[in-house]
């Protein structure tokens, strides 16, 4: 399979395969997930990542975990297995909580083929998602691009196509662009302690789109020289007041933006918004382990997250259209 | 040697020893620097590294490169080497030019010694300044600390006595509060792509302080989070306005600051303020390798300091006392 066809999740004979990011990009590899046990263990470790992806994947999770006569004792089990995993991306929960809402008043012997269903129903409806974000968004680019000039857009971590089922949050805008046919450059930042910015890069340049990778702390200077137009990022959750988690260091990108007068944006499909939770007090930060830092034995501290102040976003993208920050009301369903 | 006595700089019978800090933390080596090509190749390569430290090195240098009888010519082409080595650091090119105007009016029999004992007579000033920064930034530390709870200092990069003869600049202050036996504990940015944090941590595990390590992307959220009660930085050159060039995601933390009220302090010595440089515009900001990111062949933009403008600095530092960023004229000379 080429890398440029290499998907980030694939149902094949009742069988779930996810793209090994841990291993990118040295390697593209796809993994087998045979159970619940592996899915849920591929969230946790991270060989899948991403919001969007992550609901799907945990979707697929639960139809991998059940039986052919699930009884609510085991549907219990595989749900709580799936949202212990990790606690900010709420794609997650709202996964989990679309797949229990399909499958407990269902008769457990129809559990699981129900559970496959509701599970590539969520998968195609992510790729569905993201391409009219990328729609979206594209005229907010052509809005911040300078009289025939290149378009600089800068993103923090992978919301590209590998944070998703397909096309990307962050990125959808500027694939869009590409595919138009924009001149469009991305400022990838390399976004430790992960380097998921080398994932960015690696999509980036699948798809040819010119990019260069940056420090993380390199984001500030870049917006005090003019050279950036716009700032796009995904999210992991949106709480009901447009304050946006996201990859720690989100928040430091928009305070740079601000200072400078560069737009913000937040680019996620709806699953990210987060209506029952009112700000971004109530999100709960994941704390990982000190040892993605690889500094031996210096004490470490790892909060995976920040939270974006409403206030700070000049506009979230999702597939409804483009709305601010203090707005999101307007999408309730 | 026992770590914790491993000095920066060393001179022993006519020759100069350095710590070679690209092997730390894994091991410290002295490094013997046999002339002027090895003390130039040191500061280049970052074997030393920290404005003050490269500042008596370069000094030193100048030593190295004399002969017992050397010409303009040779003092010409000695300085020129050193000046090359890197662009954003003043206190290379404010050592320079005090070799010079020591050096320049003697008669070239005379410049060797004149050499040495200028050379030596900047590395003991470098460390009576610092002990004074210390002292001076001791009160600030103790206006900061909440009624018997542990003071917070978040710094960046390294500015301790790694980066310094003997010391350190930022970290001055906080040497002093635990001598005195104060509660303090350090936030340590990782300081990517150069991970001079891994310095900081080593240096403050040796003096037995209390410390942190973070991602860079880490520091918005503890200031938000209210666990950093004040931020102290060094400096590689301070415009006469105030505008402070240091470590790129310097400015990221002073914005980050700003937002959430907390005191953001510059620390270093006179030898680093450019009152020659009216302002950071005019600061040239060093581009290294990208293979500093360790990214194979993805493109990647590598400028090494940024500026943080005066406005964001409640303070300086220096062995004269505080003065607001604004008000540096009071220490011209």
């Amino acid at each position: 399979m080429a890398a440029a066809d290499t998907p980030t999740i694939l149902e094949r004979d009742s069988s779930v395969y996810v793209l090994d990011q841990t291993l990118l990009p040295i390697q593209a590899t796809m993994l087998r997930l045979a159970g619940l046990e592996e899915a849920a263990h591929a969230i946790r470790v991270m060989q899948v990542r991403g919001a969007p992806l992550i609901g799907a994947t945990a979707a697929y999770g639960v139809a991998l975990g059940l039986a052919d006569d699930a009884g609510d004792a085991r549907l219990d089990h595989v749900l709580a297995t799936l949202a212990a995993t990790r606690p900010t991306a709420v794609n997650l929960h709202w996964a989990l909580a679309r797949m229990e809402r399909v499958l407990r008043k269902s008769a457990p012997a129809a559990r699981r083929e129900l559970a496959w269903r509701e599970a590539r129903t969520i998968a195609e409806e992510d790729v569905a998602a993201n391409c009219a974000i990328g729609q979206n968004g594209l005229p907010l680019l052509l809005a911040a691009q300078q009289a025939g000039r290149t378009i600089n857009v800068m993103t923090h971590c992978n919301a590209g196509r590998l944070a998703t089922v397909a096309h990307g949050t962050a990125l959808a805008p500027v694939y869009a662009a590409h595919a138009s046919g924009l001149p469009v450059h991305v400022w990838v930042s390399e976004t430790r302690p992960r380097n998921q910015g080398l994932l960015t890069a690696w999509e980036l340049a699948e798809a040819g789109v010119p990019h260069t990778l940056i420090a993380d702390n390199a984001s500030g200077l870049l917006l005090m020289q003019g050279k950036v137009d716009l700032v796009i990022v995904g999210a992991d959750r949106i709480a009901a007041n447009g304050d946006t988690a996201n990859k720690v260091g989100t928040y430091l990108k928009a305070l740079a933006a601000k200072a400078h007068g560069v737009l913000f944006y937040v680019a996620a499909p709806l699953s990210t918004i987060d209506f029952a939770c009112p700000s971004g007090k109530e999100i709960p930060i994941e704390e990982r382990s000190g040892e993605e830092l690889g500094a031996g034995s210096v004490p470490v501290a790892n909060p995976a997250f920040d939270v974006t102040p409403a206030a700070l976003i000049t506009g979230i993208i999702s597939e409804r259209g483009v709305a601010a920050a203090g707005s999101l009301a307007q999408w309730r369903t």
